[in-house]
């Protein structure tokens, strides 16, 4: 509708200057001559943000910067920071990629090139000569000559049958495949010096902003992902507008493969998988189930104390709980499949979530206004199917275990609600030392009310409740509108790690849908049958990834209230094996977690394996030791703190310990 | 083969008066004259014995105390207190049932009439006079009649013909439906007075020792159990040679009425089902899920100290798992049926056990002879499928957790380790005041050993390890040849719960099966590479079991450590809640499970309220108590214990508290 006014509003004022007006976000409004460009926007407002500028979008549409605006529109102008800014400049990148290897590989064929999380790839056919990783610095250097001669990317819509016969002609039968399916009607293609793409954009300008290149990987990749079907070779990079910003990514990934949660995993014991039990299905050994059973205890005791109550439900449930709760018609097909029964007529499926169970525990009863919230929680393992090809370590697996709660409440409930749930992550938060983390709350899109399940007064109380709610904590939350569920609003917390990285931990999300589904109800004071609202919220998310988080966070150094192994004593000969189990015994008896290294090897060795073990307190025993029942304290990323009374070091490790999980 | 020479035998002496050897289970050996019946073997021996006794079995085979022994035989004599005896005992009650409703509803048609495990029943076709509840009495009173009557109970063998025709002219239409699918051959049947039954026997010799009968209850019971055919009426009764013993029984049957755990679990609020979850899956509420929770830490401690290890495994596993474990070949069919995945060639099953699992974590590393025993524990929930008419409870369920734990060990460390295993089950039985128990040892049938998996040298290793703990542990076990399953010998403990009834928990059973079919390794102290022996235990059996057992054994009334609620306060008027509720907080800092009950109700109501649920310590607080921040105590099961500080209750409770849970 909109943009068939404008176009009246275009024609009536064709005999003088046509003027367009342009909205900004902040909803001001600037007239500017028809055919305007983003860019020229950008400087009529500041040559800084001109320089800056990466990608716009106009009226929700992605743009170039370089593409005339014909008619009244709301702008949005992206920069690096912006993930579109990111995507435009990673897609102008693996252009830039297919433009080099068109210059280094005569006759190279291509298949796609787009802009992903962290870079960017192409596809390409090289023929006879195949691309080696000794071949990246080549490609690098002849990326950087052509990025260097700031090429214009130039935009041109053509028909099917011209792009038909364009691609044709240049034998590039990949390209002609995909533009053989597209409808029929105008086709984009994009140009730089000798390379055209078939492309929808947008991109760049042209190449200059592009001055840090690297080309990361190489991988096979079957045509469409169609196994049979050509393997091309998939050639991944990353790149950036400085130098020194793709230097700082370099480090980083070298931190972070450093921190690989599956490798230091494996190091320490703490989880593995097998391939006869299955893929993506964890096994935790003693020493991450011990990891994780200090955690859930942790939430345990904090949930106590804000009232929550346990349950346990079964890992399955008759499949049509989960046609009552929706989860089939949306999911099923593509989740692990119905479990038949000898006996006719039953079906069950994995649980793919608690929530449906829970709902079950409050039917259990006819419920009063006098008893709510009623907060049932849960550590329950769920099953999602993934496809293999998708599993990563402990970050994406096929069963997992939510710290899950569901809290049923009246609507005026909500905003205490809230802040209560908050106060949990917080307590989380600052238990784990993630200190650096942001908020996002996610609302109804205002102008599609239609679409969202619940009643307008509901929708906003809630929304009020969560805005008032991150306030009064003083969290300058962002919000988003049009993010919401169809069934409820809600909040979510990022989490930045101790190299920068951005992990979501804990979501607060209302539901007006499974009450209803469910048949929900309680008595309230007017005697009248209601229906109480849900909150779903899981501040780690699930046991499984959080560890893994945690891992990447901490490198393995786990806090010393959560960490498997406390403390290993070390004699610093066999002939001291005696004294050492009888300190371990004695620190046992106070529940530190000791073991003794009594393997026969030299002191030195015993330090350097056990501080590769991530030991916090590392015990020397020997001769003087021994004889004043003392030990000699190694602590970790502190060093030598003398000898002291076996009682004292145990006080001061159990006060420590306290101290770190009472602090709330 | 010994019947074979026993003929040759037989044949020899036909001349002279024939005699037979007959053999007693303690291996000592007479002779009797051919034709003699057990009754009369009986008789020699003791007239006592002979009045007891009321089945024998001969060679193996059950036999009616008037049939004559032909030949040499090893004979048992069966009383009251086995099995055998009372199942001869009911099977002839059935009969007898059966009798007395041929007398009281002519025309009456016959089904069958088996001995149960607590009676028996009888199948009828009524006819046009249907039987009810009313007319229980005075078929009791015919019975009764018939059974002073001292009525012989005698067998006769007759040809498949002959039994057709006398069925068939007694217009007995299931009988002879019965008979009709008998192979060709001799067809037993017994009579006694006026009735006749098909029957393969044993049976008493006469109706006279049937001194008390009680006619139970009344169901419908498809012919054959097939719905499309007619249905019968089924009898239910039980019977007692002795009036004292039936009176017992009945009063037995009414209080564990009273203890019914299904009764108990839902007023306590327990647990519950949910018939959208499904049937057999347990959904446990809030104060269900915190008494388990409490049972396992109270395990989880145990097992600390005694050097286990928690793991955490997946419920599901590739169905390869159980193709190797051998649980597929053997259970597959009748189980959960495989869950398919959208990817094509993966199948996943719900676990049935956890050992497959706990074989893969043993693999994960290359295991020394100096780390076992490996002990590897875990609260793992499995699934199994029950039929719907099977499920009970919480005894009888399709998903259950166990209280798991498999000790991968050296066969030298056998002995060891099944001394430590029943440490924790002497702990158990002890903290939850299970004073009666009885063991049972499984070992190999001693003429079948190629039956058995394992070498001869590991077997005897393991049972001699068996018998050698139970007597250090002073233990009177029970040695049962022939008992052990196929894969290794085992030790199963019995209760005996407050009201005499039997429940079996905790087996810890030996496996040479599993770490074969696994390929386990570990590398000797001799460098070479050896099979771990694996033992299966769980203490409790599982969860819902053990509760349901508790919950019966307690009626509800769980051990101060372990129950939910341990304290409600209770304000004498309104006036007192806010005290009430501050007495409450300060109870629960010091977690003591406190709740209030400030329900505008008389303090008589609330203190029997709260009795009926339970609750250990009732707290009244009024004027008095509020002044001098005190609270009057009342104590289960011993009423008023005056007034006491806040401070001095809640000490007292917490070292009760620990006196129970750290006696051992």
């Amino acid at each position: 509708m909109l943009h068939f006014a404008c176009c009246i509003n275009a024609m009536r004022n064709k005999k003088t200057k046509i003027m367009i007006k342009i909205t900004f976000p902040d909803q001001s409004v600037k007239e500017f001559a028809k055919g305007t460009t983003p860019l020229q926007i950008a400087e009529s407002i500041s040559p800084r943000l001109a320089q800056d500028v990466l990608a716009a979008s106009i009226n929700g549409q992605e743009w170039d910067l370089s593409r005339p605006i014909n008619e009244d529109a709301a702008i949005k102008l992206f920069k690096w920071d912006d993930p579109e800014g990111k995507h435009a400049f990673w897609h102008s990148s693996a252009h830039l990629l297919a433009e080099a290897l068109q210059e280094l590989y005569p006759g190279i064929k291509f298949g796609i090139g787009p802009a992903i999380e962290n870079g960017f790839y192409y596809d390409v056919d090289p023929g006879d000569t195949p691309i080696k990783e000794g071949d990246f610095a080549a490609i690098e250097t002849k990326m950087a000559e052509l990025a260097s001669k700031k090429e214009a990317i130039v935009r041109h819509d053509i028909s099917k049958a011209d792009a038909l016969k364009m691609f044709g002609d240049r034998n590039e039968e990949y390209k002609v495949e995909l533009i053989s399916e597209l409808e029929d009607g105008t086709i984009s293609t994009y140009t730089q010096g000798n390379f055209t793409d078939l492309c929808r954009g947008p991109h760049l300008p042209n190449t200059a902003p592009i001055k840090a290149v690297k080309i990361t990987s190489l991988a096979g990749a079957y045509w469409r992902g169609d196994e049979k079907r050509h393997q091309l070779t998939r050639i991944y990079g990353i790149s950036f507008p400085k130098k020194k910003m793709l230097d700082e990514y370099l480090a980083l990934m070298e931190e972070a493969k450093k921190r690989d949660h599956r490798k230091i995993g494996k190091e320490l014991e703490l989880f593995t998988f097998s391939p006869a039990v299955g893929q993506g299905l964890p096994l935790w050994l003693p020493k991450g189930a011990l990891l994780r059973d200090r955690l859930e205890n942790f939430l345990r005791r904090i949930q106590k104390r804000f009232g929550y109550q346990q349950v346990i439900t079964p890992h399955i449930g008759n499949k049509l709980l989960y046609v009552t709760s929706g989860h089939y018609a949306k999911y099923g097909k593509d989740s692990f499949q119905p479990i038949h029964t000898p006996e006719e007529g039953e079906e069950f499926l994995l649980k793919p979530m608690n929530c449906p169970h829970h709902c079950e525990i409050y039917k259990a009863f006819p419920r009063s206004y006098k008893e709510l919230p009623l907060r049932f929680a849960e550590f329950g393992t769920v099953y999602r199917y993934e496809q293999s090809g998708e599993l990563h370590g402990l970050t994406r697996v096929r069963g997992f275990t939510q710290d899950d709660a569901h809290i049923f409440c009246r609507p005026d409930q909500l905003k205490e609600e809230f802040l209560k749930v908050m106060d949990i992550i917080f307590i989380i938060f600052k238990a784990l030392d993630f200190k650096n983390f942001e908020a996002q709350i996610s609302l109804r899109d205002p102008n599609n009310r239609e679409k969202y399940i619940g009643s307008d007064e509901n929708w906003e109380k809630a929304e009020r409740a969560i805005v008032e709610a991150c306030e009064e904590k003083g969290l300058n939350a962002r919000v988003e509108l049009g993010e919401a569920a169809f069934y409820g609003p809600k909040l979510d917390f990022m989490v930045k790690d101790a190299i920068g990285r951005r992990w979501q931990l804990g979501t607060i999300q209302v539901d007006y849908n499974l009450p209803e589904r469910f048949e929900l109800e309680y008595t309230g004071s007017d005697n009248q049958k209601h229906r109480p609202v849900m909150i779903h919220r899981a501040p780690f998310g699930s046991m499984e990834r959080f560890v893994a988080v945690l891992i990447e966070h901490t490198a393995g150094k786990f806090p010393l209230w959560l960490t498997p192994e406390q403390v290993v004593v070390m004699p610093i000969s066999e002939k001291y094996n005696d004294y050492a189990h009888e300190v371990a015994a004695q620190l046992e008896m106070q529940d530190i977690r000791t073991t003794v290294d009594d393997r026969n090897e030299k002191i030195g060795r015993k330090i350097r394996d056990n501080e590769l073990k991530r030991i916090p307190y590392l015990l020397i025993v020997g001769e003087k030791e021994e004889q004043n029942k003392e030990v000699s304290v190694r602590k970790q990323g502190e060093g030598d703190k003398g000898s002291m009374k076996i009682t004292t070091f145990a006080e001061l490790l159990t006060e420590e310990v306290e101290r770190m999980i009472t602090q709330w």
